[in-house]
């Protein structure tokens, strides 16, 4: 008896993840320093991590022989201050892609429908595919969700929809008003999970006001990242807001130590560390002018964006990635987002972004 | 409509995990200094990590802005290299848990059913009910895998079997002989875990030889940890072997970046280190004479181990633990793994053990 056959056809026919690639094994393909690379391909924080979680890191440093808190009773602590959210409204996650997998894995059953955006991000598709559940996905209108088509594609059998705001990898932003609206015309029986992995680079007014949308709507569930603007995603965590009801369930799939010491902690110290979450906006706001102009310049149609990257057009884009490769600089093809002529570049540091603009002038 | 009616029965049905209480805990309850509290709760290594391994964390801490690498790929090589075992039969988790996870959402429908001895970890039970699919407890034998009673216990709707070798909280071993022709008779469509967490602290005659009958058993899933020996249960890292083919499988649930880089990193060193495995397995050894004398003087029954804790037997178990807290000694009961008189003790350093067994004379 094949092995295949054991396995129900939707695990057997779920496609990988492909995610951006890692400077090591860039530097072992191409032959290149480690040093000599420049990664914008995973929209990480140019500036690292908040100094003071790096201080932390170190202080709990030798307590990594004991189990994590399976509570995370202090970041759940600094979480509900911070957003002034109640404690039992919380669920951390190893990344936000726990609590995105959390969600599929609380609500999805075999046949149900989960609606998402074309160019959504690839994980939704994912965790919907793995509970043998459907996805259903929406055309975009000029890259960004379409909610009146969305709304249109609710059946009877629809149980989730994924919404991300600001959108990777668009980058694209729905406004408050109209996402408001949306989630007022929804039924409350489909569970709404809203991806805020970028929200902390947004400008005031288009900040997420979700939060105060919980207690209007059961159904939602909000999630947050720490590997963005907050610099670690490498230690994996990010956390979930929804009704406490929803939240007690999730946790009951939820792995007892799914969050390590060091990314509890180190999340801490980043939350309370506004000033350096400042310096990360301020910093990817100057190097956005910096590449749309270069973009402008070198005559490349590029989306307007709300993130920490940027996606643009260029012709033979599988090409253009590998010579980037060569180059030693290292972007995101997405192809698989249904978008083969554009390539994402995260927004670095100034001289990073000068590096790849300089290799992609020499290539096109 | 309410939020439960909403989620599958058998997810509302979860019993959430019980942990050992962790020491910050314990301290706001019991209004105690942490640093005056003896936690022999989740059987941790009392020595702490490998040097080595806090070497590598620090240096690999200003990275952790970064994404971990999603194929693991130096710590996939050096387990490779230090079992003789195909880089392709491997696949990494956040913890052990992670793995048992990964072989249930993979191969488990609802209905399924799932065999898994009494007293075994709790943890099989979780995974296996969070699929929807039917935990088969079988009656233990004097505290441990009752082998002949499993495998009659093997019906049409049988698609997997966990078992824990050693076994955790009984400390009970199965020998290499009767685990081997179990794996003989088990029809080749049935799954079996074999979770080997606590194989570091086997002496040489004992310890597993699981990773050379793969070639023979197509399905087995072997697990491993390095939450125990290796001492970094915070960091949260464990393996799993088996065959290529169902780790491609496998690997199309397992979240992109599922294991954090400092984890990696350290795994990597902490494998390299024997004299620190060594170490601790010896200082296990003293621990387990030290606590074993300690039961037999104050005619405590207790199951022989062959791990890092040991169960013991005392009247009013649920009593006897509080009383232990209140002196700020940390246990674990193990009324849910249906052994309400028992407790179990981790093995600790020589003086936390004689805290303990002080308190413990102090309170019986």
């Amino acid at each position: 008896m094949s092995i295949q056959s054991l396995i129900p056809t939707y695990i057997c026919d779920i496609a990988p993840y492909q995610g951006g690639k890692p400077i090591s094994e860039v530097a072992r393909e191409h032959h290149l320093e480690e040093s000599s690379i420049v990664k914008l391909a995973s929209n990480e924080n140019p500036l690292g991590m908040s100094p003071k979680a790096r201080e932390v890191i170190l202080k709990s440093i030798d307590q990594i022989y004991r189990y994590p808190d399976g509570n995370a009773f202090r970041l759940k602590n600094a979480v509900s201050l911070k957003f002034n959210l109640h404690p039992e409204s919380l669920i951390f996650g190893n990344g936000s892609n726990d609590i995105l997998e959390l969600a599929s894995r609380t609500f999805l059953k075999v046949g149900d429908e989960v609606i998402f955006s074309q160019h959504a991000f690839a994980v939704y598709s994912l965790v919907t595919q793995a509970m043998g559940a459907i996805g259903v996905k929406v055309p975009a209108k000029d890259f960004a969700h379409d909610l009146a088509k969305m709304f249109a594609a609710i059946s009877p059998k629809t149980k989730m929809i994924f919404i991300a705001n600001p959108n990777n990898p668009t980058g694209t932003l729905i406004s408050k008003e109209e996402l408001k609206t949306f989630l007022t015309k929804v039924p409350s029986h489909i569970i709404v999970v809203l991806d805020e992995a970028y929200d902390e680079y947004l400008e005031i007014e288009n900040k997420s006001e979700s939060f105060s949308w919980l207690s209007q709507f059961s159904n939602l569930i909000i999630s947050r990242s720490f590997s963005k603007a907050y610099g670690l995603a490498g230690l994996r965590v990010g956390f979930g807001v929804s009704d406490p009801e929803i939240i007690q369930f999730m946790n009951r799939v939820r792995q007892p130590f799914n969050v390590n010491s060091l990314a509890q902690d180190a999340a801490v110290a980043a939350l309370m560390d506004e000033a350096f979450v400042s310096e990360s906006k301020i910093l990817n706001n100057n190097g956005k002018k910096q590449l749309e102009s270069a973009f402008q310049r070198l005559k490349l149609s590029f989306i307007p964006t709300f993130g920490n990257f940027i996606s643009f057009k260029v012709d033979k884009a599988p090409q253009v990635y590998e010579a980037l490769l060569k180059a030693g600089i290292i972007v995101r093809p997405v192809a698989n987002y249904e978008m083969p002529d554009y390539l994402r570049v995260s927004i670095g540091l100034k001289e990073e972004n000068e590096r790849f603009i300089q290799a992609l002038e020499a290539i096109i």
